[in-house]
């Protein structure tokens, strides 16, 4: 492979000095850009463009093409891994993700196989290897999965859900038939975030979108476990390099600690944690990786740069931070702001 | 007034020695209840019922009727205060409340007038009167508001929302136009909670469902400054007796230090945060009122109460712990499950 001539986003969530911090955005190859909305609609739906390498490729570049960011993330969808399960997965972006045959009962969850990533996601392993060729060491790419927990609720619901009534009547009274899946879904990450790695994946996420929807010790038996397997599972090297593992909690800020302790090297923070509070209590064991609120992308130029002029100095003197939003950008940002933000974080942390 | 034969809920609020927990539900008049419903049906229309005082009277009753509870809410809507300026609210259960007339621009907020509560919103403080008759001393009248960021959220959006872009928008680019829409409605709240207070309530609570979108700087900047207005704005006396003033933050466990910094007597607890924790962070200065998941109530009866067990446990010896849930109980709980709810509060703190 190419050598990797932009190594700052690999370095900072190894907590290792950077001449200025790193910058990603989640959701980067997305609605807000004209050209992801063009190939999209080439594609024709939501699941063509996940399934077929070269689309996958080509929206996973643009952003990179656009602007100077410090990390590519492979477009992919955190359900393909239930979908390769055999639930039936449609999206439709602006509705939200379907499965046409949820899991629901003991004998659809004890039905369930583990997929084979390089036969039953054949399409994302080879989205990783034409992607790193494409990029040909410009920036690093991370890989990703949804957590357990996060894609057990899809699983079990159908669809999105407010209130989790369903999954969670299942963990109240039948907990056993909800870790029998989620285990099988923990199995299942593994050797897909491996089997991306091997691809060429040089860091690795888990999305745990809903995690924040549980109290804390149903959040430690039913989500963070299942990432704690994760991480210990997943290979740390690759290519002679250390591959970080990235944690997002969406709502988690109050379990940092938790997290901290699982052994993952970052942990991704949403808008509402403060990031100088949360490096003092764990900036010392892990990087942290956010956490400006998506929708001041909808704000002037300059107040996108007083924010992120005031998360760096929330965080301090750099060593561990790899700036993102704190959830994914949204359709209505003006491609242009996301370019103020990205040059803005390069521009004031630049010597710090 | 008839003397009040059951002081629980008001002694905890002040840290004082109980016999037992108090408890209560939010929402406990409501679509859980085959009495509320036919009510409701009666009514024709939500609005009707919170604008008639003998069927507000009525729908706030019925849970007292029922079940053990330390403690009546008055039956009315956070957002009647916004309506009463003028916007207009209807509120169809199940799909949410709507504004037919938003207030997004300058002219629309600066026309916007402070409504006097006893002609404004009469139909409440004699709901309060009637209630307070009605009740005969037997539990305590909560009365209630939103706060003012919340109500900002659906006044300018006209809608609930997932991402509260207008709002945002506004907050990050006009931060003095919201500004003067929120200090409007604390200016309402205060004169509205004093009314309530001056008609009977004998605690007041303040309803923050949508304080957990924000960032810790926005959320103190934008919500929690306005809420400290409404505590040193409210009666702290009546009746010869405190009037205790709970705020409630859902998704602000990360800033119970900021809420017990208001002077308000309690903080109400979301789920995700663990009592005992908090207990740790500020029982020395509020009372916490909380938090079991309402999907709990969907459980076993053997579940509920070791999900109350393991709540109190956590929380420890009493005094300052008003049991609830983390959110307001759900349509789809068997009401049976809700008296083994309140049923085991009592029973598993007796004597603790």
């Amino acid at each position: 492979m190419t050598a990797l001539r932009n190594d700052r986003f690999l370095r900072a969530l190894l907590r290792q000095p950077v001449d200025m911090t790193p910058v990603w955005m989640m959701r980067q190859a997305g609605r807000y850009l004209p050209e992801y909305r063009a190939t999209r609609q080439r594609a024709g739906s939501f699941m063509t463009l996940c399934t077929t390498p070269e689309l996958a490729c080509e929206v996973t570049l643009q952003p990179i093409d656009r602007y100077p960011l410090d990390a590519a993330i492979l477009f992919s969808d955190i359900l393909v891994v239930p979908h390769a399960m055999g639930l039936g997965l449609t999206v439709n972006e602006g509705v939200g993700p379907h499965f046409e045959r949820p899991a629901r009962t003991p004998s659809d969850i004890r039905a369930i196989g583990i997929p084979d990533p390089e036969i039953d996601l054949r399409y994302v392993i080879d989205s990783v290897r034409l992607i790193r060729r494409e990029l040909n060491g410009r920036v690093p790419l991370i890989g990703f999965a949804g957590s357990p927990w996060t894609m057990a609720t899809y699983a079990i619901e159908g669809r999105g859900t407010k209130d989790f009534h369903v999954v969670k009547t299942m963990m109240y009274r039948e907990p056993r038939i909800l870790h029998e899946l989620l285990e099988k879904l923990a199995r299942a990450v593994v050797l897909y975030l491996n089997a991306q790695i091997a691809a060429g994946a040089q860091a690795v996420m888990v999305f745990d979108t809903w995690g924040g929807a549980l109290s804390t010790p149903a959040y430690e038996e039913f989500s963070l476990r299942y990432m704690r397997q994760i991480v210990e599972g997943v290979g740390k090297e690759s290519e002679g390099r250390r591959v970080p593992c990235i944690l997002f909690t969406k709502g988690g800020g109050q379990w940092l600690d938790l997290i901290a302790g699982t052994g993952c090297d970052a942990a991704g923070l949403d808008w509402t944690t403060e990031i100088g509070a949360a490096r003092q209590r764990v900036g010392g064991r892990i990087a942290l990786q956010g956490n400006m609120d998506p929708a001041v992308l909808l704000a002037t130029p300059e107040r996108i740069r007083e924010e992120v002029a005031a998360i760096l100095r929330s965080f301090g003197p750099h060593a561990g931070h790899v700036f993102n939003l704190g959830h994914g950008i949204t359709p209505d940002v003006d491609p242009e702001n996301a370019g103020v933000f990205i040059e803005a974080v390069h521009r004031l942390s630049a010597g710090a």
